[in-house]
């Protein structure tokens, strides 16, 4: 099989999907760096990416849908018939699958978990039914669980006998359960090799450490910070073991949140974008977040209509409101983004509002001081007039002042609301600074307006 | 030991601190949530800090200061003196370490490193000389190295040895060098005791996959991504085994870029900023960024200066101005973000400029053209002059088709020129789009001028 050094990967991939030979596409695929065969794949039409998909293993099929955002993944599967989609479903490793089904469609989500095994569906049921962001949600099923009766001899031959399914089960150890299903306790797989074969579970086993089914991607962030385990058994509120999170799928899961935080706060909202989504999906999705920021300005800019008569006396005004607009805005964003990243690292509690605020006006004082000063000479040199420069330096100052105190102090309060702070400080900030800022510029200027005016 | 419930967390530390029973300060220190412990020492003055770490023992400062932001750990350390701090840094894991003395200021880390023992400080040295962002940065050097000619008894006997220190030697694997330390190859420690124990470890292990030490980040992301071990070896260009890459280092590594990334495209630049840090230094980080920005602000209200007889003559046109910038900025940096997400999953390569641009213009079409219309309906709804609402409307929607080509290209065209696309995508975008914006709205009215002034 030769490849023509031209041609690129989405090319030969679609040629290979057309072609009758389907160890070709599998080993095409498993030729390319993963990035590259999730960028061929989403490049193709939905019928080719069918055709690619159900010509692979399903076991290959899981491995790629795997790799492509949650999303995109969700879309390729609905569009598959709901027996193909199933194959491979079942084969996709238990948190990926959860997360798949929960971004399907209910519909298509139903008609591929009726093509399931009845018991695999029902657990994947259960698992899509936990936020994707809490232990049940980011648990997987693959384990080794033992009721406590099992002798050390039987379970290493268990786990012996799925030593070629080995990397699904994932955990270094194996826990233990009651036969009402509780956690009772751990041993690492490891350390079986020391006991004799006959001695039961029970008299091995060391108590276990757990997290419940609801607790919050922060809570098992702490947990794994403070501890060397490689994965933390979950339980429901009756102490009945559900599965396992392991330490990558917390890390993972705080990789994507940092992820979604940053878009989010770039109006990127209603779902993550990328660009091989539909055209009219991603114009819409930003609309919602445009549409509403478009009032919000409209909102600050009618200060500006109130004030119109300064602005029509001393003209040299007009050029300014942008650049305070503006420049309150980036001095707000800063303390946005330290506030959010200190949250995010825990070392601010949401109620800590008057310290930030202490901590932000200070600064916030020097940045207006040099920034106000700045601006005035500028404005100064190229009316000749140090009262223009007098009026905008001043305000620009002052706005700073409040463009790090709402920046600073806002995001505390929507977290404390339960708001997303990623979402909505930006528009606030933006919104708040702006009419404070027309307003003070055009108030100052009223004030000295026969200083102002030749 | 009771403590007032009215009591904050780091006013009992202080207290603690110059209390006489060091024992009552590591038993308040571990029974803080780690965020809370890291929280109250940050809130403490330097000689505190200082009294709290040299009072605890050398393991515990050291997971004290593990947890610690590095910049702020940095801080820290170089306040103590360099016998304490070396005994602290000694009790780090060795990929913290390097990150530490990579931190800290040159003379600092040869204070510190002159007190340590001399094989350590070597290794220290070493590692601090990667950049944090490379294989040979993430790297520790506590790991199970054998060599080849070493029986499978010896081996276990010494892994058993090292036990009480096992969550130092955080890897599965013992890997097998030869007597140059060149990586020869691996071996699952839990496999060896399958083994007769007078075999040599060269005939039980099986070849190793590597990294470079200086493979890049995302080399490693995807390594593990499509791996389930726990674990790479990584070694120089000679193939001499130097340490091991965890899977976590690289997880941690990822969030960690994710969330600088998030700082730099919000004007966070020149070192990671947390509130604890003096006021002036803060200050001066965020004017580094706020006086580059003000310029270019200033650069692109020139062009409103240059048409202020159009301004002057319809000065309604000054409402409008600062919405078309603002508006245009919001279009561009959701461009800006995906784009930025699409560079970071790997599914946009820096050269697909073109299809990237195809992609922008068409959402950039349909909102430009939306938002248009919002605004000049209110445009002509608020001064009655259909030709107002004509100019205001055409040139955001024009503007809106600019903001996102340039959002959406500039990331790509930057990383491709190896600048950050973080730190100088925004000013870039907002410059270029005002300068267009205000450029679009004055030249319409000029041409339309008889139509606007009544």
């Amino acid at each position: 099989m030769s490849i023509e050094p031209e041609m690129k990967s989405w090319e030969r991939l679609l040629e290979l999907a057309e072609a009758s030979d389907s160890g070709d596409l599998e080993s095409y695929l498993s030729s390319l760096d993963p990035n590259e065969a999730v960028r061929a794949i989403l490049r193709l039409d939905p019928e080719h990416q069918e055709k690619v998909l159900t010509r692979l293993t399903p076991a290959n099929a899981a491995d790629l849908i795997e790799d492509i955002p949650d999303e995109q993944a969700a879309d390729i599967m609905e569009y598959l018939k709901p027996k193909d989609a199933a194959e491979i479903v079942t084969e996709m490793q238990s948190d990926e699958q959860a997360d798949l089904i929960a971004d399907l469609d209910d519909e298509d989500a139903e008609a591929i978990l009726e093509k399931m095994a009845p018991d695999e569906a029902d657990e994947a049921r259960q698992l899509a039914s936990y936020a994707d962001d809490v232990a049940g949600g980011l648990m997987v099923t693959e384990y080794f669980r033992f009721e406590e009766s099992v002798t050390v001899g039987d379970a290493v031959d268990e786990i012996q006998s799925l030593a070629d399914n080995i990397d699904e089960y994932v955990s270094r150890y194996a826990y233990v359960v009651s036969n009402w299903g509780r956690l009772v306790g751990v041993i690492e797989v490891s350390e079986l090799v020391n006991f004799s074969r006959d001695i039961p579970l029970a008299n091995v086993m060391v108590p276990s450490l757990f997290a419940q089914a609801k607790a919050p991607l922060d809570d098992l962030k702490n947990f794994f910070e403070n501890r060397s385990f490689s994965a933390v058994p979950v339980v429901d509120r009756h102490g009945r073991l559900l599965g396992i999170v392991r330490r990558s799928a917390v890390q993972n899961a705080l990789a994507k949140r940092a992820e979604q935080e940053m878009l989010r706060m770039h109006g990127i909202v209603g779902g993550d974008e990328i660009r091989t989504l539909p055209m009219f999906t991603r114009s819409r999705r930003r609309l919602s977040w445009l549409s509403v920021n478009i009032v919000l300005n409209i909102a600050a800019a009618s200060v500006i209509a109130l004030h119109i008569e300064t602005l029509g006396a001393v003209i040299a005004l007009a050029v300014f409101l942008p650049i305070i607009s503006d420049m309150s805005g980036c001095s707000g964003n800063q303390a946005v983004a330290v506030s959010m990243r200190e949250l995010s690292l825990g070392i601010v509690k949401p109620s800590e509002i008057f310290r930030v605020w202490l901590k932000e006006i200070s600064v916030g004082a020097v940045n207006g001081v040099v920034l106000g000063i700045l601006l005035g000479v500028v404005a100064w040199a190229w009316k000749g007039n140090p009262y223009l420069g007098l009026v905008v330096g001043s305000a620009l100052a002052l706005n700073t002042l409040i463009a790090v105190s709402i920046g600073g102090v806002v995001p505390l309060m929507l977290k404390r609301f339960g708001v997303d702070p990623a979402v909505a400080s930006g528009p606030i900030l933006t919104t708040v600074t702006d009419i404070c800022g027309f307003f003070l510029v055009l108030t100052f200027a009223a004030t000295l307006l026969t200083k102002l005016v030749p």
